[in-house]
């Protein structure tokens, strides 16, 4: 599989790392991106955080906005960003920047236009990390965060796939997409009217039927725009308190759905992550 | 004076704020933001660090990209990002990045077509502060910071003003702009073909005549791409030298001319500046 470096910015004495590679699972090229900490090198690898982003966003939101350099040199973590969907001229779009590129929703579709390139849950659980463990010095060790539409990837991937993911995180996630807005929009075109086929990318509906016990952290803007028609954290955490799952659910007075919240307590997410990448 | 508040985030605590207003100096609507720390209030105003950034940018990418909240946050310090140039359809502007809107060099223009709205020097030094100062609960203690054509600034408004500034840094600064090709452009345009007028906007020849001691900082990536054309460190350095000026100068293998790079070192930033607000 070739890869190409894209561009490479020194970071906390660390490195920010853009590359290119063609996907099998998505059937195009796709950008990532890397950080790399100061300590990792080939006889001392690093353990790996997965950050999936939100509905419009790219490789670089994340990397540009969340200052998570500083901690994550500190501690010895890196960090892998993908990008939110498949790209390019001529894979399937929408007008709308709640479907389409951009708005993968980190499923496997089923449907036309979409199946031929929208697979990204296999991308984001397989192809991406066998393709970052064969490249760069990091460990088996991988921790998931991510944002509204990613923190409902990170919740799914990690519910999902309890004995791959040592810890999950997410800043308003999306946790209940079978219902809200952007979640039925999205599963219709991309999973179809049968809605039993959306339960499986759903965090609530899987954390109801799961024994999964990966240790979760959410935080949450109370100052959110999209709080109580789009993200309805509550739908969750009832669950999650009945079936006594391991969640610290945080609540912030003020803070909205933006990366200014993010960046103020991203340090909180990586210390909660080490404790379990260690 | 009308100020309109755009946006708000809390951040760190404390609040992300942009605003619109009428300048007089620049005749017409700027945008500026200003991040107060959570310690800022009426009863206890913090002190300011006015940020000055680069070509093409916006009051935007220092408050989304350099990570400085969290430090600000710390220390008590307001931050107050302006724009780069004056801004809007019947301004003068021009297709090149380094020229019109987006480049102001922080200069006041004698030339036309820029004249009538290209005053920065102005604004920075004496509109904008003094907005500040009578809107939000600052004191009237201020440093001064910038990258690359805002490290320019910043060096010429403390060396300009140094009863005004208790200390002034930057990061990879254009320190000679009366002999190097991006300086050589904006003040043949700005300031005419006379370059006698030139020397009251160049650091280096500024340094050269003032008996000005502000506190500085300068940090200096060695894998910008812009170091040994534009940039010319040195040119400055000699002279501080020369003069026994209070300038600590530092250069970063590896690090480039890019907001990586900024974050890397901004904490170190405002721990000095923080030593002469007190």
């Amino acid at each position: 599989m070739t890869i190409e470096n894209l561009s490479s910015n020194k970071s906390f004495g660390g490195w920010h790392k853009q590359y290119k590679h063609t996907s099998t699972a998505l059937n195009c090229d796709m950008r990532f991106a890397i950080y790399l900490p100061p300590q990792a090198n080939d006889s001392k690898p690093a353990p790996v955080l997965y950050w999936l982003s939100g509905l419009t966003c790219t490789d670089e939101n994340f990397m540009q906005k969340a200052g998570a350099q500083r901690i994550a040199a500190e501690l010895g973590i890196a960090i892998v960003a993908p990008d939110t969907s498949p790209r390019g001229d001529d894979i399937a779009d929408d007008n709308a920047y709640d479907l389409g590129q951009g708005a993968g929703f980190y499923v496997n579709a089923t449907q036309t236009p979409w199946a031929k390139h929208y697979q990204m849950y296999d991308y984001i659980n397989q192809e991406l990390p066998e393709l970052v463990k064969s490249t760069f010095p990091v460990t088996d060790q991988w921790a998931i965060s991510g944002h509204s539409m990613g923190g409902h990837g990170a919740l799914m991937m990690a519910l999902r796939n309890s004995e791959q993911y040592t810890s999950v995180s997410a800043f308003s996630p999306i946790v209940n997409p079978v219902s809200c807005p952007w979640g039925e929009k999205a599963f219709s075109a991309y999973l179809g009217d049968d809605k039993a086929d959306w339960r499986e990318y759903d965090s609530t509906e899987l954390l109801r039927e799961s024994s999964a016990k990966v240790p979760m952290l959410i935080d949450q803007g109370l100052a959110d725009n999209f709080l109580a028609e789009q993200l309805k954290p509550q739908n969750f955490t009832a669950v999650a308190k009945e079936k006594h799952y391991p969640l610290t659910y945080r609540e912030h007075e003020g803070y909205d759905h933006s990366y200014y919240f993010i960046s103020s307590f991203i340090e909180d997410h990586f210390m909660f992550h080490a404790k379990y990448l260690k």
